[in-house]
């Protein structure tokens, strides 16, 4: 075996969540991932598919009704009404899953010893891709001001040049919830055309994103370029659509990569499959009945969920712009791992490890609020608050009463 | 983007396709896929599956229940009934398709610069594959005889040395039908041992295999081999169950990878859906009704094409032992690509190019002869039979009587 597989990391998240094998009782909320199925109606498009017999491969990049249908909605976001241009049908490529786009892309960009630069803390599957294509990886870390992680621009842009092949940058942000600002995402494309670096964007969280906006959702690069640029933007149906499971996702590419794409899609995965591509026409054909009340319930849940941490005492949690994750410390604890375990083990609660996403978010916590149920937000804060009562730690200082309630309590239900 | 991944060749089976765009009556067989839809129970599994919600993430490297089935099947071809060891589950990992297993192989093994053998011609994704991630490719070509493609094993063995890092065979291959004898495959995992060298094996066509074997299917490594080989077996769902579209697939890994590759499905494609994993389960459980009467039929096919082909002047072709494709030349013509143009043209007959699965196998033409009708099979053979008459090549020589019918021949309904 290569040893830089053998040396990539196991996910820290399944090994917090393996510790749970055996007990009974254990709030899980480590995964990223809804625990509301798939709407019917889009569940059905597969059926049907299915039953008519649709059991054959398809094109690489995807059916053109599917293509025509995500350019569509693309060009409905991100096109004129946003001062960009149309995103035409050639630069829309289906793949299987968000992570699919993401793999097939470093591996058109990439070659080993390249120098690829990433924001983290991150996803790890998006430092890993480079890892496996053989990249020079370097990383800038988001900074924590306040409790609120944000970017060091310049410390970016200085990182960044001719010689680095491609910037990857996820934003609305796992785990962070930090998301680039429309000028920091213009100062980034333009540095990059300057230095000729490739942009690959993870967006799939653009429309769990909690600001008012033109176009309801978190400012896109693609608001910003045209087709000429070096910019590939990855998109998925897992969170704005709940379909997780499904494995689909496509990407907006310049449309010279077309052909390329073509390639690398049929000798990784081929092509998705017919009937989960109905799925996803009928998901957004029928957008407007699932992706505002997705939206509109993840926000009514990280409200619950922050504003409730925040009583307790000890705990360090900002409201998070986009995603669907609180992103927190617990004062006076710096092994994640160990927390992530204690927590399992003595509180029955499931959270994800800071140190999952990057050493410098080690003592952190995520914590995925797509719950259904917000009633099991509120039980899994208050299995947190007592192991709080129970563990008082050296180091932790209860939060003084404030002057005036935090803004943000006034959003939940505590 | 990477000039690695520029010249990696498009698909010429596909250019052929394309060339027939607006012509109205063109009798394909050019993709290497049955025209048969999954059986019904199989489909059944899957819509249960959806209809119960099972629209999550799954496990990186499949179902439990899954990953029991095939064990068991696995074992019951490979295992103590012929001499080999039980394969145990932990050396079982679901895959998006064949095609999503055989990149994972390729990534866990090849660092860029590493040398890979692979035996040619063959299915153009085993070789791109290895050239994505930066292998020093090294091709063995299969060689002809009487119009038979074979190994010359000296020349493979004397290929791999100790700096060879892997050697990708496809056996039964697509497109020649050459198959490795028992023999073959017992000096060729010895002198890997020797040299360190890591086979990967891509074997998705063992069941479609016409001789009469102890178990119904083509010689496998898996019959000699213990869990402490470098070897990995790539399957598939896609020929057997008629399932192309499914995306579905899985290897059998050394126990010592499990863990990697859990990490690099992942990375790839996170896991198979829910459902997906349903159908496949149904098809392995269901399998006697489905994979027997898929391989008689697909013989029948092949008898019919064959012995149809074998009477048309200028044609030479053998029988294939496995696969579902007759690889024929058709005297006087070199140039593939432009053969199979002028036949979607000039006959209305699709065929695939033999210089898509390898330089030295241009010349020559592959049908695919999954025809769930046979006499698509004839009208085919009728059109070139039409063509060939039409265009008397300069060089081309009619058959001259002989004196016995050819074997062959006494299979078909010609």
């Amino acid at each position: 075996m290569r040893s830089i597989i053998q040396n990539l990391e196991e996910s820290k998240i399944r090994e917090v969540a393996n510790s749970s094998m055996g007990l009974p009782d254990v709030l899980a909320f480590w995964f990223g991932e809804s625990d509301e199925v798939t709407p019917d109606f889009i569940r059905q498009a597969a059926i049907e598919s299915l039953n008519k017999g649709e059991t054959f491969y398809s094109h690489n990049l995807g059916l053109p009704e599917l293509r025509t249908a995500i350019a569509d909605l693309m060009t409905e976001k991100h096109g004129p009404s946003m001062g960009a241009p149309v995103i035409e049908f050639s630069r829309i490529a289906v793949t299987s899953g968000g992570v699919s786009a993401l793999m097939v892309a470093v591996q058109a960009l990439v070659n080993a010893g390249d120098e690829v630069v990433a924001v983290t803390p991150v996803w790890p599957n998006l430092t890993a891709q480079a890892q496996i294509m053989g990249a020079e990886l370097q990383t800038v870390a988001l900074q924590v001001k306040n409790g609120v992680w944000s970017l060091d621009l310049d410390l970016l842009l200085n990182r960044i040049t001719s010689k680095t092949r491609l910037l990857i940058v996820n934003a609305p942000n796992n785990p962070t919830g930090w998301t680039l600002s429309r000028a920091e995402q213009a100062l980034i494309l333009a540095h990059c055309r300057k230095t000729g670096t490739w942009i690959l964007a993870d967006e799939v969280y653009e429309n769990l994103y909690y600001e008012v906006t033109q176009n309801n959702c978190a400012p896109s690069f693609l608001d910003l370029a045209c087709d000429q640029d070096k910019l590939i933007v990855v998109h998925s149906f897992s969170k704005s659509y709940l379909m997780t499971g499904w494995r689909l996702g496509w990407m907006v590419i310049p449309s010279c990569l077309n052909s390329a794409m073509g390639k690398l899609i049929e000798f990784n995965t081929s092509c998705a499959s017919v009937f989960t591509q109905r799925a996803g026409i009928a998901a957004i054909q029928g957008r407007e009945s699932v992706t505002p009340q997705v939206v509109q319930h993840l926000q009514q849940c990280r409200d619950v969920l922050v504003s409730a941490l925040q009583t307790l005492p000890g705990v360090e949690v900002a409201l998070p712009k986009g995603g669907m994750y609180a992103f927190f410390q617990l004062d006076g604890y710096t092994d994640s791992l160990d927390l992530a375990k204690r927590l399992v083990k003595e509180a029955g609660l499931g959270l994800a490890p800071g140190c999952a996403f990057a050493p410098e978010a080690d003592g952190w916590l995520r914590w995925c609020f797509a719950s259904k149920d917000l009633a099991r937000l509120e039980q899994g804060v208050a299995r947190l608050k007592r192991w709080i009562e129970k563990n008082p730690h050296p180091t932790a200082t209860a939060h003084a009463p404030k002057d005036k309630p935090d803004e943000s309590l006034q959003l939940g239900l505590f």
